[in-house]
């Protein structure tokens, strides 16, 4: 018969040590110390740097795909794929839309909402763009099949769109926008800042390690030069990337 | 007479206590904590938090704004200004000429060329883009009124662009394309990632904080679907935005 106490113990180190290592690789790439198109260390490599069997080792590169951060490729070695989803910056385009394009079901959890009885500004490259009081606050959590991706802080004119913090909040805003309220997105000005997240952020991101972030600044125009919406969200660096196209 | 030991001794610490509290504060402007148009502590808040003098309080404060980070305005606080500058990601624009626009005098330094005889791939939102060997590869370090802003490694066609490593590499790589090879652009593809620099680069940008940044990975066309050159860059993250306009 087996021994229930000493294969537990065996067990528990296996798994603590293929955990490990593959942490650590996964710290790699959400550091971007290891992006996409690179390859990771393979199994041979991972015996050698961590003097552990070799299969903790396949334990670990099986574990790391399991997670979504790499694809085998028969007879090349692992590597990174694109973590997440890419967003196209170019068009106006609400998260729900982009994450249905990109094969990921959305989701959102609303976690505040308020109207305020003060101005609200946003400075995009010298420029100062103001919403006046009152102005609705919605604030959000957005996921892609599950996973959390961006904290959202939306800052909504309320002479344009009166009680809208009353509606369903859990889809796209700007269907709200044109459905609703019958307004016409006209443009969208986005400023993208390089940040490490926060404990705060971290913690609705459900992370424990050092990860990096953008932090998304916008104003949303309908009309000529009539600001509808203000917007400060924070995108997970390691599942976000932002696609730009530039002509002359 | 003054005792020249003491008074000394006095300045160091002073000293030692204004820089302590920039650099804390800094620390939050750089890695995003505090954020362009949001208020820093102000002299009473820095006197309370840190139990220092006035005269300390007020002398971090004026550190911090020498530095460049912010800006006092009379009666209202001290609010962080952009920090660096904002690039427009939606035109093809170089470096140099971007730095001009911005009232900065760009400068080079270059940190090595060659021809390489291997075939080079970048993966953009799930599409790889290829130059075939050789290629050229020149990577360098840019400089905005001589702060280093952005390291840079190009990889350049060498059939459409021969011997290029040969040319002045100091300016635009853009205007080289079009005066010395008559080449037009027509497109760039971007992809932008968030990162948490690693030690070499921030030895580079001379930091010694831990501080986000924006790995720039690029396809630019000339013609229809001709790849001239691929583009691996890392821009930092406290002296640098992205700008970008999305229409429907």
């Amino acid at each position: 018969m087996a021994k229930p106490g000493k294969r537990t113990e065996t067990t528990d180190s296996q798994t603590t040590k293929y955990i490990q290592i593959s942490s650590d690789i996964i710290r790699r790439i959400r550091t971007g110390k290891l992006s996409p198109g690179m390859k990771v260390p393979s199994e041979n490599e991972i015996i050698e740097e961590y003097g552990v069997s070799n299969t903790t080792a396949r334990k670990a590169l099986q574990y790391i795909e399991l997670q979504g951060y790499v694809r085998r490729q028969k007879g090349r070695g692992t590597f990174v794929i694109e973590g997440g989803v890419a967003r196209s910056a170019n068009r106006i385009l609400s998260f729900t839309k982009n994450m249905q394009n990109a094969g990921f079901a959305p989701s959102t959890r609303v976690l505040h909402t308020e109207v305020m009885n003060s101005e609200v500004t946003l400075d995009i490259q010298g420029r100062q763009y103001t919403l006046h009081a009152p102005v609705n606050k919605i604030h959000r959590l957005r996921f892609a099949d599950n996973i959390p991706m961006l904290l959202e802080i939306r800052y909504i004119s309320s002479s344009l769109c009166p009680n809208i913090i009353e509606h369903d909040l859990n889809g796209s805003l700007y269907e709200l926008y044109e459905n609703v309220y019958g307004l016409h997105l006209s443009k969208v000005k986005q400023k993208l800042t390089a940040i490490i997240l926060d404990s705060l952020t971290m913690d609705f991101f459900n992370l424990t390690d050092e990860t990096p972030g953008i932090m998304l600044e916008s104003v949303t125009f309908c009309g000529t030069d009539t600001p509808l919406e203000l917007e400060r969200s924070v995108y997970r660096g390691d599942k976000y990337q932002f696609i730009v196209s530039a002509t002359e």
